[in-house]
C-alpha cells in the first residue's frame, strides 16, 4: 500500500475505510463508508482516480436491473495500483492503470474459447458493479487482475482513456462484429454514447457512408463529428428514407445501439439481403422479428450480439488508437463531478439534460 | 439439340412440346403440354432425367407460397444438356449435368459480394419453379447456365446426386454457417430431409455430440444413421433435457431446420452463451425472440440464416463427397414415381405417410 | 456505337481504326493504328478516357514479363461504353464506367469459390494488357463485362477513380488480407504507389501505429499524409529499429509491397509471434524464408499473398470511399500526358524522376 | 497430497523424491532421482500415470534442440492431481486429468489475443520439457494449472486420451488452420504420428479426397484407416502424380507435417491458385520458396503455420471426439514401456523400427 495515500484518507475516514456509492433499494443509494477491499489471490486493489456513470447504473438505481443490496455501483475506472494480491506478476504498486468494464479470468472454458465476456457463465465477465463491488468508490478490487490491469502510457491522461473501458469497447465491437468491409454502407440506430462510438467504430473499420439516426439533434451533430456522413432524425419514416438514400439497395451493416423493438425493427428493415444486424442494445420486455424484413429466414441475414469486450490486451489496443491520435473521445465527456456529488451527477445523467453525454466522476 | 430425343418425344407430343407439372391455383395443378423452352443467351435447356418434390412445392400447390399462374413447379433436377445458348463455353449437348436449386448469375453485385443466393435481389437466386418455369417437366431452361451446369461424374448415378441440389446443400450449410468447431456439441431441431442433412453436415464438420430432435421416431432412427449421437422426441421438455445432457453448459451450435416459433425458441434456449443459432427454417406468421434465452442481447449470441447455396462449384464439391463415399443420401430417397404420376407423389409427400422422406420423379 | 465519337476519330484515322500503345519486343513499343475491337457475347467495348502506366507495364516493355508480340499494353482505365455485346443487360452505350485491372468472369469454379483473381486458372483474372489487348488505346474490349463495368457516379471525375482500378484495390487488399484488428501496429515495406495505398488501407482498417519504410524521403512524406505515424528510411538497421519502436513486441501485421528478398525478410523479422505477413509484392529470382524469423515454423505465423481484387462490386465500394471523402488518391497522380506522348511518360515513369508516382494518360 | 501415494513411493525413494528422465548432454540422459515439485501459486502437481516420447524429445537428447542441463524431458501426460497451489479453484486432489503439451496462461497479451501457443513470447506456450521440467517423471508441475487441467471423463482410459495432448491437437490444427471446406481435396505430406492426425483432421473437417504421402508403406496403410482416400509413396514424381490425380486442378489445401525443403516444396507445387499450405512441420537449415509454385506471389496463396493448440477447453473438445467415438487413436500407440525402461523406448522410437509410431510410457 502507498502510505501517503492512506494518510490523506485518514484525515477524513477511519483508517482502512473509504467512501463508496452504495445501492440499497430502488431510488435509495448514495455515498457511505465502506472498508477498503483487500487483494486476494490473483487480485489487485486500485485506488480510483476517475470513474463515470453508465446507462446500466441508471437501470440499477431505478431497480430495473437487479443487484444485491449493499453493492457499490460502477464498472468504469482509471486509477493507481494500491495493492497486489499473491500470484500477481509484472506489476508494481503505484502504477497507473485502467481496466475494462468486463474483467475476464482468461482461464475458464468460455475465456479459452474466446468468449471472454461470458467468463464462467452468462454475462459472467461483467462483475464490477454487478456481482461484486464496483468503481464508484475510492478503492476497487479488480478480479483476475493479471488479465485485466492495463498500464496507461504516460502520454495519456485519465480523461483520454476512461471511456475506452466500456462505451468505446462496446461501440467499436458493434462495428467489428458486423464485419464491415471497406466501403460498406452502415446505419447506426441511436447515438447515445455507445451509438456514437459505434459510428466512430464504423469509420475506423473503413465504412464509406455512415447513416446515424437519433431523435436528438445535438447528438446527431456529434455523430457527424464522429464520422457519420448522413444524420437522420428518428421517426416513423426513417427506414424508408434510408432505403431511398441507398437507392433501394439497403445497408450492408445495421447497428442497433439502444435495445428497443423500434430500433431493432428499423435496423432489420434497412438491411440488404446478406447483411448483418449487429446489436449492442439491451432489450427488455419483448422482441419480435418482423418476418417480412427477415425474408422469412431466407435472406442470408445475420443477427449478432456483442457484450463489451474486456481484458488488458483489448484495452492496450484501444489506448494505442488514442495515443496515435486516431480517436478522441473527449467530446463525450461533457461534465465533471466530484465523488461526493455523485447523486447530482446521477440526476443530470438520468435527465438527459444540459446536453449531457458522459460525466467524469473525479475521485482522487 | 439431340435429334433422337426429339424424335422420341414426337411420338407422344406435338413436335417442340413437352409434359410439365403446371400450377394454376391453390389445389389446381397437374401434368399438361407446354412448349419446350429455347436457350437464350447464356442459358441452357436440360432434358430432365430425375426431379423431386420439395416442401416448398407443397406450399406452392396449397397457395401458401405465391407463384404466378401457369408456372411449372420444381427446382431440383439431373438431366442431359439438350441445347446451349449463345455465349456458353466448355459444355456440349449430351452431357449429363445437375444444377443447384439456386442458380446465381455470378456477375451481379450480390453474387460478386459472395451473396449468391440473393442474386439480383432478395431470394433472387431461387428462380427455378419460383419466378421461372421449374424442373418438374421434360425440359427445363437453366438461367446463367455457365455458372450452374455441374457435370455429373460417370461413376455417380442420378439418384446419388439428385438430393445435393437442394436439401443437402441447405442442410450442410446450416452446419457450415454455424461455424462448428472440432468437438463441438450441436443440437438439430427437426429431422425432415433438410434437418437430416444438417445432422449429417454437423458430423461432416467434426462435431462430437449431435443431438437430433423430432416428433417422428422413424426420422430419429435415420438421424442416428446420419450421425446423431443422441435422439430426442420433440416435446415441451426437450430444451430442459438438452440442458441436462450438456450438464447445464448448453450446446455450441443449435440448428433450426423447420421454421416454427417452438423450434426457434428451443434452439435459442439450449444455446450456450457465445453460441450460434443457425437457421435454415422458413418462418411464417410471427417470430418472437424470448429475451431470457437471448440474454437480453448481452450473451454474444449469433443468429444466422442461410438460403441453399448454389452454383456449379458448390455442386462439384458436394458430388466429390458422394464420390469419395463420405456421404450416402440414398436412405432419403424412399419412393419413386413416374412424371405422369406426380399428383400421387404430391399426395404421398404432403401426407407424410409411408415413411416418405424424398420422392424421386423419373422423367426420362 | 456513338456516331459522334466515330466521326471525330474519322478525321484522324481510317474508319474503324484507333491508336494504341503496342508492344513488339523488349524496348520496342509505341503508338500505332489498330482496328477498333468489336464486342462479342458478354463483352463491351469502352472508349478510353483516362489510363495510366503500371510498374508491370515497365517490366513488359523491358521484356522482363513476357507477353505476346503485338499486344496493346495497359490494364487501368476509365471511359465511355461504346458498344455492348449480346447478353449484356442493364447498361447502355454512353455511360461512363471504369473496370478493375482484374476482370473475373464470375462464373467459373475459381470465381464461384471466391478466388476471382485466379479466374479460370493461375492469374487468370488478369487479362487486360496481359493475355488480351489492354487499355493504353482509344478503345478497349472488356471481357466478362457484365461482372466488370462499374458505373462512375456523376460526382466523381475520372482522375478521382482511375487509381482504384489497380493500385488502390491491391494496396487496400494487403491491409484486408492481413486481417488488421482495431489498434494493431502495422509496418509497410516500400512506399511505391501500391505501398502507399497499403499504408492508406491500414489506416482505413483501423490500425493505430503505421510504420512506413522506403528509401525515398519524398515517398515517406506522402506516406505520412496517407496515414503513416512513423516513417523510416530503408536500410540494414530498419528491422532493428522497428523492434525497438515496438519495445521488442514486433508488429501485428507486416505488409510487403515490393517483392524483394530484403523487404520480405525484414517483414518477417519485425513480425510478432502469431502475426501475419501480407504480401502484394511480385517476386523474381528466388525467395528464402529466414528460419530464425519464422520460428522454424512454430510461431503461428501466416504469410498471405493477394492479387488485386477486381469486379464491379469491389470497384463500387472503392468509389464509395472516394465519394464519401474517406480517401483522396490525387496526390499520387503526379503527371499527365496525352496518349500520343506515352513513350515520354514511360521514360519518366521508368526513371523514377521528377517525383513521379503515377501518370495519367489522357486519351479522349 | 494423497498420503497413500506418498507412502508407496517411500518404499523406493527417499520421501519427497521421485524418478525422472533427465537430460544432461547430447546422448547423456536417463532415469534419476529428483525432488518432487511443489505447487506454487496457480500451479498444480500431477502424479503422472502415462506419458510418451515425442519426435522433439529425440531432437533434445541428440542435442539438436537446446535445453538446459538437468531438465526433465517430456510434454505429454495423463495423471492424478497430487497437489493444488494457492489460487486454484474448482479442482480437488485425486482427480484424473490431462494437460496439453502447450500450457498457456490465458492472461498475458498473447493469450488474450488468441495466440495462446505464443504465451508470453515466441513459443512461450511450450514450457513442459522445454523451459521447465517435463512429464517423463513420476510427478510434474503444471504451470497456469487453472487454464490447463482437463478432467478425463470416467468413460475414457488414459491410453485413449494421451495422444490428444500433442500430436492430435497439432495434426487436427493443421486441418483447421487450412480452412478446409466441405468437399475439398487435401494432400498431407508425411504420415508420421502428426501427419496421420492431420489426415484424420482433414476427414473430420469434411474433406472429400485426402491424398496421403509417405515413404513408409506401413504408415500409408494406417493413413488409409485414418481417412486417406489415396495413398502415395513419397518420391520425385509425387507432385506430378497429385497434379494428374486432380486433373491438373491442384489441391485446395496442402498440409506439411514434416519440416523439410522437399515436403514444403511439394506441398506448394500441388496447391491450386487461392489454396492454403498449412504447415505443422519444424524446419531446420534453410527453407526456399520456389517462385514458380508460388506464382511469384500473385496466386493468392496462403502459408499458415500452427503450433500445437493447448488449454483445457481445447482438450475437453478433443476428448469429446473420443467419447462420441468419432476418433480412435489407439492404432498409433504401438508399444508400451515402463518408466524405468525409457532408455529402450527412446532407442526404439529413434530407430523407427518395429513399426513404432507412439510409445506409451507407463509411470504409475
Amino acid at each position: 500500500m502507498l502510505p501517503e495515500l492512506e494518510e490523506r484518507k485518514a484525515k477524513q475516514l477511519p483508517r482502512g475505510f473509504m467512501r463508496a456509492n452504495v445501492f440499497h433499494a430502488p431510488g435509495k443509494f448514495g455515498i457511505e463508508e465502506k472498508a477498503i477491499p483487500r487483494a486476494g489471490n490473483g487480485q489487485a486493489v486500485v485506488q480510483v482516480r476517475l470513474t463515470t456513470i453508465c446507462g446500466t447504473d441508471i437501470h440499477i438505481i431505478r431497480g430495473e436491473y437487479p443487484v444485491h443490496e449493499g453493492l457499490t455501483i460502477g464498472h468504469e475506472a482509471t486509477g493507481i495500483i494500491h495493492e497486489l494480491g499473491a500470484g500477481m506478476e509484472g506489476y508494481s504498486v503505484g502504477q497507473r492503470v485502467m481496466t475494462g468494464a468486463i474483467t475476464p479470468c482468461g482461464q475458464c472454458e468460455a475465456c479459452l474459447a474466446g468468449d471472454r465476456s461470458q467468463c464462467g457463465g452468462p454475462l459472467g465477465g461483467w462483475q464490477l458493479g454487478n456481482t461484486i463491488d464496483g468503481t464508484q468508490a475510492e478503492y476497487v478490487l479488480i478480479p483476475h487482475a493479471q488479465a485485466n490491469l492495463a498500464l496507461i502510457p504516460d502520454a495519456l491522461s485519465d480523461e483520454q482513456v476512461l471511456l475506452l473501458t466500456d462505451i468505446a469497447s462496446t461501440g467499436f465491437s458493434a462495428a467489428e462484429s458486423g464485419n464491415i468491409r471497406l466501403g460498406d454502407t452502415v446505419a447506426v440506430f441511436a447515438q447515445g454514447p455507445i451509438g456514437l462510438c459505434a459510428t466512430l467504430g464504423a469509420r475506423l473499420r473503413g465504412a464509406s457512408e455512415i447513416i446515424a439516426v437519433d431523435p436528438d439533434p445535438h447528438r446527431l451533430e456529434i455523430a457527424a463529428k464522429f464520422g457519420a456522413t448522413v444524420t437522420l432524425m428518428a421517426g416513423p419514416e426513417v427506414a424508408g428514407r434510408i432505403r431511398t438514400l441507398t437507392k433501394g439497395r439497403g445497408v450492408d451493416v445495421a447497428i442497433e445501439a439502444l435495445g428497443t423493438q423500434e430500433t431493432f425493427e428499423n435496423a432489420l428493415r434497412v438491411l440488404r439481403p446478406g447483411g448483418t444486424l449487429s446489436s449492442v442494445g439491451v432489450y427488455s420486455g419483448h422482441l419480435k422479428v418482423p418476418l417480412d424484413a427477415f425474408g422469412s429466414g431466407l435472406e442470408d441475414i445475420k443477427i449478432v450480439t456483442t457484450l463489451c469486450p474486456g481484458g488488458k490486451e483489448r484495452m492496450r489496443r484501444l489506448m494505442r488508437l488514442v495515443e496515435s491520435q486516431r480517436i478522441d473521445l473527449s467530446p463525450l465527456l461533457t461534465h465533471v463531478f466530484e465523488l461526493e456529488d455523485i447523486a447530482k451527477a446521477y440526476e443530470l445523467f438520468g435527465s438527459h439534460g444540459q446536453g449531457v453525454l458522459k460525466i467524469a466522476i473525479r475521485v482522487s
